[in-house]
């Protein structure tokens, strides 16, 4: 699949068509902790010109209010938490949207770091596990048992930089022997927690609780369509004039086709015009552009 | 299905036609800690009759010198290592058949405990990780790096209380930017660390690395092939006097009938008759018995 249109007049083929841009953040607004430049500006204009934007990340290590402080450390203080997707947001909106109890009667065991216990603090629903499991360790002596929390219903499992037996032999409890759904924040394989290399990513953590359960899990991150569901849900909004920009194929650009949005690839992250255009690739985004400063690059040249 | 016929003629139906026995350990010859009563006798009665013996765990905690303490701690001392296939055993034994270099040119990186570097020991393959790994915590500062030896060629994960992130990035590396095969003890979802409850099983390790590599290992424990190929070319014996004797369908009984062997399912672990019998059950042994004393209870019956 060579034939992908470079954006060349983006006020009639993007602009006119979108009322919400759906941003990845690595690769479309910063690169690792660096802005990339004149993104202020472009968001600037795309709020000032009505749009609509949600910032989606599969990263689960932060809630909302987290990554809202990363957003301002950068100079983006006019993002509101309510525009961060973090897919710890996403498993807590899911339970919500599924009707799961805010009245205490029924809990969740997370593994995971702070960012979804804190997304679940907020919607009132009560949890255990994540760091504060960190450093346990279960009694495996003659007769030994780890007792579990009888009112654990759902299990959410996150990236988890200290992901022990414990939590494992936990979560395998509540879902083999309770009744918990069993819930992944995503599945990508590696991520980046440092530029110098790629790193073990909530595949990891998942496949744990795979392998011990014999079950699969609800996704909530990308490329599941729950977003897509709750934007829709929560505010009524037509999926046609959506667009998903992202960095990457397989996640960003297949998440926007799948779900029936527009869709535009930027080459400001790990894909390659090369990559793009080639043979190889079956993933057709509607267009592509250098990056998001391409939205007013030729109103800028004409002024 | 529930037509299988209960062993009653031990010695036309089974001993006759059979050289070599295999026999899984739990269910089997001890119940946790307790040898089944009568199994002294039976195994020696066997030996007398010239027959073969294997004992198979897919346990690979221990090496085979450590089984063996388990045997003559339970007043088996007639069983020699050898006789013994844990699944430690058996990931060094694949390494050696696939001309894996014992010359120190490669090395194998594990997760798990002991029982696995106890095995390359034997056969001079030198190994990292596993419990040396127990504590480590890798760089993930501000481009902080797990750096890898360049000499790894291969991983084998083994179920291990003390998994972590490290060990999870360690064998991601090895595996998705190095050249590491990677070799899976064995699958098992749960397993019996203590009576009390079941307990998360090597099924979660295995998981965790799949899910960061997107590959599937070579597994070597039951139910894989791969016993039976190194008996045959081992010891030069012929599947079809080869009997598997367990008392789960779904992995003993399947591992026989699956590769040409007999099967004998034994009532004295997790199956019942009733189970057994069950037109649910799609899962046939050759025959069925309380135990192996059975093989000889005819013969003290009529004596």
């Amino acid at each position: 699949m060579a034939n992908v249109p470079k954006l060349s007049d983006p006020q009639s083929e993007l602009l006119d068509k979108v009322d919400v841009f759906i941003f990845d953040c690595d690769g479309v607004i910063w690169r690792g902790d660096s802005l990339i430049d004149g993104i202020a500006e472009t968001l600037e204009r795309l709020r000032k010109a009505g749009k609509k934007m949600f910032f989606v990340t599969n990263n689960s290590t932060k809630s909302r209010a987290g990554y809202k402080k990363k957003f301002d450390g950068l100079g983006l203080t006019d993002v509101p938490a309510e525009e961060i997707f973090s897919s710890s947001f996403a498993a807590a909106a899911y339970l919500e949207q599924s009707n799961f109890p805010t009245d205490g009667s029924k809990k969740v065991y997370v593994i995971g770091e702070v960012g979804i216990g804190e997304e679940l603090d907020l919607i009132g629903i009560p949890h255990l596990g994540g760091p504060a499991d960190n450093d346990k360790v279960a009694n495996m002596g003659s007769g030994g048992r780890l007792e579990v929390d009888p009112d654990v219903g759902a299990v959410i499992v996150g990236f988890d930089r200290d992901v022990n037996y414990y939590k494992i032999q936990y979560a395998q409890l509540c879902i083999n022997e309770g009744d918990a759904e069993f819930i992944a924040t995503n599945l990508d394989a590696v991520t980046h927690l440092t530029d110098a290399q790629e790193w073990a990513g909530n595949g990891s953590m998942v496949g744990a609780i795979r392998g011990c359960t014999g079950q699969e899990p609800t996704v909530v991150g990308k490329p599941s369509p729950l977003m897509i569901e709750y934007l829709e849900s929560k505010y009524g909004m037509d999926r046609s004039r959506i667009c998903m920009v992202g960095d990457r194929l397989d996640t960003d650009v297949l998440f926007g086709t799948d779900n029936g949005l527009k869709s535009l690839l930027v080459l400001s992250g790990v894909t390659s015009e090369e990559k793009l255009l080639s043979p190889d690739n079956s993933i057709t985004p509607d267009f592509y552009a250098d990056d998001i400063n391409a939205f007013f690059a030729s109103e800028t040249a004409t002024v």
